[in-house]
């Protein structure tokens, strides 16, 4: 009994949704909060997972947080910071004060610190690294050495490396004994007298093979180690495409210096996808905690270009004003084949998005995926003019009317499906992150093509 | 030297994109396909990594594909099934014949064979099924008989489970004599004599342990067990919050039954950000390998919602006939209102659906945020106002169009703020995935609003 209670009910977590933080929860710590409840605001929110901690900063107001990071104060755990999105860490860091950070920074793992100092402004980071023990500074000043976004900060150095003549007996004293063992690790690897990773021996492997058995006779060597330059979306391939738990990372002479593993890769794999997603949409990054000033600025700046394309295809527009005059019908269902273009397209184009960045559109490919696109284009346009024609037909109560918005949609459709893979393709060809420009130059095709093939029809057919 | 020459060069990984399928590498075996070189497409296709091989499969036409799995045939592993995409997997099948596909399967993983005879048409599930051992057969059936997208369906039957009283060094042997010890694992469960799980000893632990040590002195219960009902989602979201790499499975009456682990999740962590890009963007799922006219069919839903909601915003147009009829220049300015709202709401509507995804946004902060998006949308109509209002001028020389240009984009990004994060809030309290209904909403709002706005305030102040 004692046992099932320390777990949320089967049932309750059954229902739905009962991971994370629960809104109740944070209900009560708010009102506590606001109450001044000091020890109920505690006994609630000290026992937290340090995410759930760090996801109930992010949840409250200025205020609150300060209020609630000074009741945790003996108790906060130096891994919120690196859960805190970074405009609330800013805030917390700053009510912390200096010397209670830089302390918790000493607290973290090596690659933990690296992130977390890698983002303050200069001078605070000159100051930070003073503060460290000379041991500390160095690990961080290696780490902060390696590029951005590379193995070298997603890898941890602490591991363990033996040579390929022990035993497992002599491999499991040596563990025991404990000295610069790290308290994790999944992977015992095996080198060369240069240091240079022969393989790997997994945990469950060395459990299950008997004392006297050496370790070259039972290492693997399926996992290719990772130059520590390499760049972590490809790390992320990697340990997606293999199914690896952990990697070890060499240096340019081929020697171990660190090793991956795959919880620092998730986050990793989850936040390039979800980048994809906002740079479609025109967002650089997740804001929700930002400002609305830096938010407004930072959303500007795609709506800046937007508003430019937005005037070209009124320009457009603009060359039939005289047929317009005429036929105002015409200014009426315009909009329609245009939007059709740019879902069309859409469709396409985040299909083509995903696929290049699961490395499944390639050159060997491309040319047969940019002409299905077209096809399911053009059959959508075959099978969206029909009705569309009808109903334009009966709506201004002419059948020329019906069939240019008919030939426009085919047109359209046909024009989205080809360029919603051709963008995207020639973008990332160019050295340009498809995800980031591909939205705002198919939408302009769509819109300019959709607009003037039914004008252009219209003037020919029509007047 | 003979090490180094295993690996990729340290430069070449270095430079870029090299994981995954090299592009050379599929020319050269297409090369060899085609010319009927049959013994160098095998050296060259045999030592791939089952994911890889799969890739290359896809990147295939049909022939080659056939040719391939041929040649591949007495080394073609099982796990290629389980990687390919589900139309190019239907294909190979069929291709393979029942009898190899059958024996594949009984050499699967059991969620590995669940997973694939779950994709199955029912007759050709009761074939295989019958075909496999008695006991193959009541793991699969027994996978199946659980919701689908559970943690039922992602866990591995296969773990380690002993008594709270054993010893290190009893730990040790038992797992030495290897009955009942799968392949890999990360942690040994320890459970109570009703094989409910108490908690979990990591290997490495177990490693640092010394024999003579209980279980029950070094067992660590801070992973909370998943009922099997438990939706992928959820899953996915625990491993990602609590940086986990297993976690124990259990049924209603509390009792250990299988384990997940962190290379099952991070594809499902990957597939449900990805998915949320896909649709948003109006379409189900990814669709690189299927055929153009299921494509065209699965794509044209999408595109049939939208042809009905661009004749209701055309209705809206049609309202201001006699307007547009006077002013001409209303018709080529509109398109830009409607656009910038579409892009600001699209913007609002991406960082919304990922903070749902991710449970940041909450009843506890969807005021605040509704209502910092309103205040961002209704500053980057001001911003924006002012240009756009200028060029509108000085185009028709008409200080008055431009006032209104002006003042419909103020009101047009008020409501894409306002709405980006209403919409989706709304429908995830109604139970529908934000992801995939929400742009259809957000963009017939803009729309509307957008024209009426701009056509309306023409009516007011330009007749």
């Amino acid at each position: 009994m004692e046992q099932e209670r320390k777990f949320t009910a089967f049932e309750e977590v059954q229902a739905h949704e009962v991971y994370g933080l629960k809104p109740e929860l944070v209900r009560a710590i708010v009102e506590a909060l606001d109450e001044g409840r000091d020890d109920d605001v505690r006994t609630l929110a000290v026992p937290l997972h340090y995410s759930d901690a760090a996801d109930l900063i992010e949840r409250l107001t200025p205020e609150q947080r300060r209020k609630l990071v000074d009741l945790l104060h003996p108790d906060f755990e130096p891994e919120i910071l690196t859960e805190l999105d970074e405009a609330v860490r800013d805030e917390v860091i700053e009510h912390l004060g200096f010397a209670n950070f830089a302390t918790m920074i000493g607290e973290l793992d090596s690659d933990d610190a690296v992130y977390i100092v890698d983002q303050l402004e200069p001078d605070e980071q000159a100051r930070v690294l003073a503060a460290l023990s000379a041991e500390d500074r160095a690990i961080v000043e290696q780490g902060l050495a390696f590029p951005e976004y590379s193995a070298g900060r997603l890898m941890q150095r602490e591991l363990v490396a033996v040579p390929s003549y022990w035993t497992i007996g002599e491999t499991i004293d040596h563990l025991r004994e404990g000295r610069a063992v790290p308290e994790e690790f999944y992977d015992v690897y095996v080198v060369d007298p240069r240091h240079r990773p022969v393989g790997h021996v997994r945990l469950a492997k060395l459990l299950r093979s008997k004392r006297p058995v050496r370790l070259r006779d039972i290492v693997e060597s399926d996992v290719q180690p990772i130059p520590v330059t390499t760049d972590q979306e490809e790390v992320a391939f990697l340990f997606r495409q293999h199914n690896l738990v952990s990697a070890p990372v060499v240096d340019a002479a081929g020697r171990l210096i660190g090793t991956i593993t795959v919880d620092d890769v998730v986050d990793v794999i989850d936040e390039e996808a979800a980048d994809d997603m906002l740079r479609l949409a025109g967002v650089t990054e997740t804001d929700l905690y930002r400002a609305v000033i830096d938010t407004t600025r930072a959303r500007s700046r795609w709506l800046l270009v937007n508003i430019g394309t937005a005037f070209f295809v009124s320009a457009v527009i603009g060359l039939f004003q005289a047929t317009l005059q005429q036929v105002v019908a015409l200014a009426v269902l315009m909009p329609i084949v245009a939007s059709m273009g740019g879902n069309a397209g859409t469709q396409t184009l985040a299909v083509a998005v995903r696929a290049l960045a699961m490395k499944e559109l390639t050159p060997t490919n491309a040319l047969r995926v940019i002409g299905k696109e077209a096809l399911v284009g053009l059959s959508n346009g075959l099978i969206f003019a029909v009705p569309s024609g009808l109903a334009a037909w009966l709506w201004f109560n002419d059948p020329i009317i019906g069939l240019v918005i008919g030939a426009a949609m085919i047109i359209n459709l046909f024009v989205a499906g080809l360029a919603g893979t051709l963008v995207p393709l020639t973008l990332e060809r160019m050295g340009v992150d498809p995800a980031v420009a591909s939205s705002v130059f198919l939408t302009t095709l769509t819109d300019s093509i959709g607009f003037f093939a039914f004008l252009g029809l219209a003037t020919l057919f029509l007047l």
